[in-house]
């Protein structure tokens, strides 16, 4: 799952009021029928037997531990473009090809930019005593160039003038960033299910059209007022020409606090290129101003090597250091770029649809197979991609003959802003031309739904409907055979985030399982830790127990799922 | 605090029966008063201002968290005999010299052993991808001689057939020695305090004389069955000769499973020398067999190097293994055995009393000094010395002029068995000769009490009475001020695990607080992530406070404290 999204993909329709008797694809009688036979129209009772049969293998013969397992301990991290991602293409693809799934394909979605790899990582303080340290590189870090000694430098840039302290200091340091973060006791659990109350709130949450029409309801986090941004942007100001600071003064080694977590775990994403304070602001017109270069963009200018390091680590130092110690810290970080080849792919495969005239009309179902590089990143998103292919494998193994085609994609550079999906949405489905217009294919039309799960290990809980009132209905009755697992909750709500907004941006149904939290944000998400122990096997069998029976669903009934209103088409 | 110190320490007199009119010390007088001016013996009001005095300047103006900062921040971790010890022991005695300590020494207590320190250290996977490794030496492991490169083989050894299977393939390996261990999500929080519920238990426990005889109340943690006990030996058969085998074979390295803890935490003591399996069983018929040497021991056998890994890592090598991947890992271990010097040593001082009849008398307060080798230690024990430092800092600060005499000690050789508070109860206050007799000193007569913290950061709740009943009313009084900070809880029971027993092994008032866990058993005690983060200011500086009240009011009372019956004097 993605930082932030919601800033990323813009949103479409959601101002458009929602009137349900008008909608595309509504039918009456959906909410009226009566007759199971005649649900989804197809024959509901050899319907209902097959979600037995699913519920059955799926719980009781699971194989989705053993796809988790390859993803995460044998392949490992899964940075897109870097050797582990394309080792998790080719892999995905021929376990699918051999469950049986047809046009198995790794399929480019375009250029991306470099990858990266760690070659070598150790560090330690070797002076004054041996400190073994724990810490990971920044993704697209540059390497040190073989083992490097160098004393170790607390910077502290309150004001411009504060640079000038440093001035001539910093050759061959290894320059301390951040502050001392406080770190606090854990008396909450770091484990949550979701409780009757947060699941009562999602269900009567407002049609989020309502909602952002009317701003967010009290309590709710607010904007920070003038005054927060206006202190925000002197820091950012004073911040800004840091980077290039450090390089201009030859320092060897960037080092920040781990934002969040503890007891030797680490939340690291990123490498930064340096700004220009010079350049003009792009990108929306960030505080930070300066350019919008990623570090795997293979033009971009250089940068220091860039280390995260444990909290208890780096509080150390900065208070040795406030004591009047001088440590030494010995650092050997060796990388390889990977620009051979920019391209980027997502892996595809599919479960022809049995039905000639529905064949052609397609549900979906995915994760994102893409992470970040500090662990073999279980359960962002293994998780998400061992569900799907579980629930594909489950309706392959049984046999179960879906009407439409049931296709699953498992994305790439999702992590660097939903890429591999929304370039895969713009592909084939739609996308808006210079003037906000959005242009569609036939595939637009022969789509029926995508279910995307990516909220770390949790178990499903229901589903966001993304203000899609018109499934509400029809998820109504398919959730009824999954009460006894937990899932009955379905909320208008959006959820952000990750790889079903492509499809809702340019209204399609995409759709976010509502999953337990789990340890996601205390302790899995985008961290070092994120590791195969992390995953709940419970969680997940029934997790692909019930995309499988969605995707089944979706693909028996006699019309496409209904949609909202499409986007300014 | 020691691991399983019970079984270390015998806590003599358990078994007399204890009648409260007929105790040496008691007196009715003490129940039944009511005039405050007399309690004690003191000059009630003057005291209870003494104490006033002690909430204000130890709750307001506390220096308990810097001395904290130095002990674990700058000195660092402080294995017994090694150099960080060395320092804290000339540390602590400076900074209470400073304070206006008097006879402010480090007090050698005999011969211990070698000490040891960590040079270099760092380890990760080279092949068939780099992933750093989070994993600790074991104390007192020899190196590697500088870094080596070495293939990772997976011991499994469930009967003697099994060893056949490695012979001759692994020279040079890294060997993981450790099964697969499971880690479950974290539904209950690391921190707790102590409810209601648990400080009743403690509040209505028997007296531990009473319990012995009656044997453990239901619901307690049962001895093994002979079932598990003789498939407990089975094991330990198998595995007797481990070390000895991966010797003769030529292993490079022995890796273990943190044997707790997660999230990057680990766990991790001394290293083990090998056992012959040959030789007589020593030390009480352990079912190991063998020798029981000590890797301290300057002519300790040679040991294979040791490390300890975090699990997560751990258990993905192990997977990594069962799926048929190779991997080669790059350790780099270098350590220095120090043996120029074997003595160990306290560090002492004293608050002279002001009373010429009575300062020859001594009350004691301290924690030990000495820690494992992963860590800053934070709260096992740096918490206990900053704790009792700030306390005799107050006394001294407000220029309290206890009657009798106040001496500090910081204890060494703690977590190899108690050894500094064992031999310095034995040179000053007495010991049992061959026959079982405790032989006292003119200093025990002189003797009035002991007071401990080490169990952790958390604030002091009440206090174990380790069967003293006597002190009861004594202790209920004196708590009275704190029942606004949480202190008001007695227990009869004992504790263990600590330096108050050796006190109390010879009939000597010896009390280690009941504190809140906060992370001690989850995240602190033996790990290394005992940082400075986990220590909880206002805990530490609520149990200065009522450590120097403690000590204060036993420094003035006209009687020494009330004893137990002298054991077997």
């Amino acid at each position: 799952m993605l930082d932030h999204a919601r800033r990323l993909v813009p949103l479409a329709g959601l101002a458009l009021a929602i009137t349900l008797p008008t909608m595309p694809g509504f039918s009456p009688a959906l909410l009226a029928q009566e007759r199971p036979e005649e649900r989804d129209g197809g024959p509901e009772a050899a319907i209902a037997e097959a979600i037995e049969k699913l519920k059955d293998e799926g719980l009781n013969r699971s194989q989705v531990m053993e796809t988790l397992s390859y993803l995460t301990d044998v392949i490992g991290p899964r940075l897109t473009n870097s050797p582990g991602m394309r080792h998790a293409n080719a892999w995905t693809r021929d376990t699918l090809a051999s469950w049986g799934l047809e046009n198995a394909a790794v399929e480019p979605w375009g250029t991306f930019g470099r990858g990266w790899s760690l070659d070598r990582f150790s560090m330690q303080v070797v002076e004054p005593q041996c400190i073994p340290i724990i810490a990971m590189p920044k993704a697209w870090s540059p390497g040190t160039g073989g083992p490097i000694t160098g004393k170790v430098v607390l910077l502290e840039l309150e004001s411009e003038e504060d640079y000038a302290t440093y001035e001539g200091k910093l050759q061959g340091a290894i320059v301390l960033v951040s502050d001392e973060r406080e770190v606090e006791a854990h008396f909450e659990p770091e484990a949550t299910r979701l409780g009757d109350d947060r699941l009562l709130s999602l269900a009567n949450a407002p049609d989020p059209a309502d909602r952002r029409r009317q701003g967010p309801p009290s309590g709710e986090r607010r904007r920070p007022t003038e005054e927060q941004m206006a202190a925000f942007r002197a820091r950012a100001a004073v911040l800004a020409k840091r980077d290039k600071f450090l390089m201009d003064e030859g320092a060897a080694l960037v080092v920040d606090c781990s934002p969040r977590g503890d007891g030797g775990t680490i939340f690291v994403q990123s490498a930064s290129v340096p700004r220009d304070p010079d350049a003009e602001p792009q990108g929306g017109g960030s505080p930070f101003g300066g350019n919008r270069v990623r570090p795997w963009d293979p033009e971009a200018p250089a940068m220091l090597p860039q280390v995260t390091m444990a909290v208890e680590h780096y509080n150390r130092l900065v208070r040795m250091i406030k004591q009047g110690v001088e440590p030494t810290i010995e650092v050997d970080l060796r990388v390889t770029f990977h620009d051979e080849d920019l391209t980027a792919a997502n892996t595809v495969a599919e479960i022809p649809g049995s039905d000639p005239e529905l064949a052609e009309q397609v549900v979906m179902v995915g994760g994102h197979l893409d992470s970040w590089h500090g662990a073999g990143c279980a359960t962002d998103n293994a998780a998400g991609c061992a569900v799907a292919m579980e629930a594909v494998r489950l309706i392959k193994t049984l046999d179960l003959k879906p009407r439409r085609t049931i296709r699953i994609a498992l994305w790439s550079g999702e992590e660097q802003g939903l890429h591999g999906s929304r370039n895969y949405v713009s592909q084939h489905f739609g996308a808006r031309n210079d003037d906000g217009e959005l242009k569609t294919t036939e595939e637009y039309d022969r789509f029926a739904a995508y279910y995307n799960f990516d909220n770390g290990t949790g178990k499903i809980r229901g589903v966001y409907l993304q203000g899609n009132e018109a499934v509400r209905p029809i998820f109504r009755r398919w959730l009824q055979p999954f009460d006894d697992l937990g899932a009955s909750t379905l909320s208008s709500s959006n959820t952000g985030g990750t790889d079903h907004l492509p499809f809702d941006a340019i209204g399609l149904p995409g759709f976010q399982f509502i999953q337990d939290p789990i340890e996601y944000n205390t302790r899995t998400h985008h961290s070092t830790m994120d590791s195969f122990e992390r995953a709940q096997a419970d969680d997940l069998k029934q997790a692909a127990v019930i995309m499988a029976a969605f995707a089944y669903r979706t693909a028996m009934m006699d019309e496409l799922l209904p949609r909202k209103p499409a986007p300014g088409r």
